[in-house]
């Protein structure tokens, strides 16, 4: 059912960074289920987690431990760990302390990745008995068996790779993600693992994954759910023999900072094209708003309105839900004689009635494409924000009401 | 697929309250689409109204009016004469002139109501034309008919009448209701009617209503998205023979009180029995808030979860989805070592956690039931507020991805 999302694009292995995945059988025997990823001595580790109170216990030991020497990231699907207490939070740590057995490396060098079912007991036999098996895989270029291997409910993997030349050197930013549902991220995401060979200054690095995590997987919603587990990392492996990259570093910086965010965008958006049940691509664009956080109560009040959500599946242009989520999203003192609503490049309500020049048969094409844009322009002031969502189908009830997830 | 909603029950008639309904064939030939209400001279109406900002015509219509006189209210279903802009106006004014030309009352003494699909023109002919027969049809025993007359997407009319003695008089109090989409009122609520005989302060009318759709209609939900039309009106009929009700009235003010909440109340619960595609009725109670906008907030990040309607839908007790949206709700600094959440009287999640004590048995058999409670015990306060909502079911997608509403 994905909406425009083909085969993995190719995935660039980055300098000092290895990946390795094992089944442990935690819900299906056979299933691919562990990923262990290597970073090389001295590289850095930023992430953004997620803002949900309930937040998993391995989201919780990431937290302490990121700022550290990061070695291993150790992810495990089918189970979140997520909801179970005290007992969750020491099985988070036994696996990390197998895998630092295994390796030599520090427990606190490690950190945990949990995904699937929330409030079950993680299996830490399960997990413990592939660690070896999936380090014995570890090699550069299994990026792609990586991001199949971190799959729950999505129906393909998600990557994305950008390498840019400088002074001589390339440098490479590859990235993996999931996630189908339970999608609203906030200040983070689902997962996603982005990794360069550029080496980073630490404070840099946390802002170029705060930048970009904002403006990519901080845009995206399925169902308006934001999961217990959300974690975006970005890793630098400083393998390039560039000097550490600044804000100072001028052009370097720019490259950089425009890659992540390219890849950022490119996996985020993948995650909304295999939205659970997704027939549909949708871009949300609110522009002329008062502030930006009134543009994103309109965003959001119309990537959420179920009413909307089943008109884009039915491919119907019935643009009075989109004018009544407009007009329920909560902006203050909304003039609504001054809003414009366009379908694709339809105008379809203006001066907030239909559009004198609006036919049925316009928006009923755009309607029938895969990806569509309903821009909205508020005519209050110059703040633009975009969100990127799905549509509401038969088939994402049936996912979530016949699965455990 | 209602759940728990029979036939109406009796609908005491109301004194000086009498009602009528014809066909004016809006969206199929034959359809009752016009109902006509008909209040005695000195009655009083109170009315709460949509809050969104892009509210239909015919509610502007009627906030300009309910303070005066009020003689006729006239409803349409089929078309909600809403994001019409300033053409819309005017067909709801000439509605309500063409009815005044047959009863002989002043235009401003006619408020009007609309119900139905977003965006289209009002046929005003058609409802022109329906008119005298409507008013043929007045009489205070045609609640029933008025109830079906009402609905859009309903499968059942929506009614309750309550009966109360004081000083050797019987006091009634009767209203109807319909809604089952785009429900999610916000100081008002899809089409409400209440009326009673007693003689009624208006001050003290306009607070009963409030106070009423505050603690019903504006509690439940059922997909999130607030109407442009919803409007509960509040009739005073004053046709009895006890003195004017105010709030110095005593016992007789408390059992009017009581009245009114509790016909709004059995109404406003008989929407989201009878809510889109519902095969669940769900009430969410959150108690030990701060205050009772986290209780809400927590209440209605439950009830408006995709993820937990499906999973009502799908009889799964899947209370890490519960405890996910507990979380995310943006309750400031929130302890999830302090909360525990019930399933029906199934202790499921303690202190953040699953319950020691819990086996998804319990869960199971919770879920099986057409009437299931979840109870949030947040340990923060002392405040509780209850919302009322819905599963999503496939039945939900077919009806708003098939159907023009």
């Amino acid at each position: 059912m994905a909406v425009g999302l083909g085969p993995l694009p190719t995935l660039h292995p980055v300098a000092g960074f290895e990946l390795g995945i094992a089944s442990a059988g935690i819900k299906r025997p056979g299933r691919k289920d562990v990923v262990v990823m290597r970073c090389a001595e001295g590289s850095r580790v930023a992430a953004v987690t997620t803002t949900n109170a309930f937040c998993a216990a391995p989201v919780l030991v990431t937290r302490e431990r990121v700022q550290g020497d990061v070695r291993y990231l150790l992810t495990n699907t089918g189970n979140a760990n997520a909801g179970t207490g005290a007992e969750g939070l020491a099985n988070a740590r036994r696996t990390c302390a197998a895998l630092a057995g295994l390796t030599g490396v520090p427990e606190t060098a490690i950190l945990p990745f949990s995904t699937g079912v929330i409030g079950e007991p993680l299996p830490v036999e399960k997990i413990e008995s592939a660690l070896q098996a999936a380090l014995d895989d570890l090699a550069p270029e299994h990026w792609a068996e990586a991001a199949t291997g971190i799959m729950t409910t999505d129906t393909l993997p998600k990557g994305a790779s950008r390498q840019f030349r400088h002074a001589g050197e390339t440098i490479t930013v590859t990235g993996i993600s999931k996630g189908a549902g339970m999608i609203r991220p906030n200040m983070a995401t689902m997962l996603g693992y982005i990794a360069t060979d550029a080496k980073v200054a630490r404070d840099v690095l946390q802002n170029l994954v705060l930048d970009a995590a904002n403006k990519s997987f901080n845009r995206i919603t399925i169902d308006g759910d934001t999961s217990t587990n959300d974690c975006c990392l970005l890793i630098a492996t400083g393998q390039t023999n560039l000097a550490e990259i600044t804000e100072a570093s001028g052009e370097l910086y720019t490259q950089l900072r425009q890659a992540v965010f390219e890849v950022c965008m490119e996996v985020a958006q993948a995650i909304v094209r295999d939205g659970e049940g997704a027939t549909k691509f949708v871009t949300v664009q609110v522009n002329g708003g008062g502030n930006h956080q009134e543009c994103l109560d309109v965003g959001y009040a119309v990537a959420h309105s179920p009413l909307i959500k089943t008109a884009l599946f039915a491919s119907d242009p019935n643009w009075g839900r989109i004018l009544a989520a407009v007009g329920y999203a909560g902006v203050p003192d909304l003039d609504v004689s001054k809003i414009d609503v366009f379908l694709g490049d339809v105008c379809i309500a203006s001066q907030g009635g239909r559009a004198a020049s609006y036919t049925e048969a316009q928006g009923a094409a755009v309607m029938q494409q895969e990806e569509i844009s309903i821009r909205i322009e508020l005519g209050r002031g110059t703040c633009s924000e975009t969100i990127w969502t799905t549509d509401l189908s038969h088939e994402y009830v049936r996912i979530n009401a016949e699965y455990r997830s």
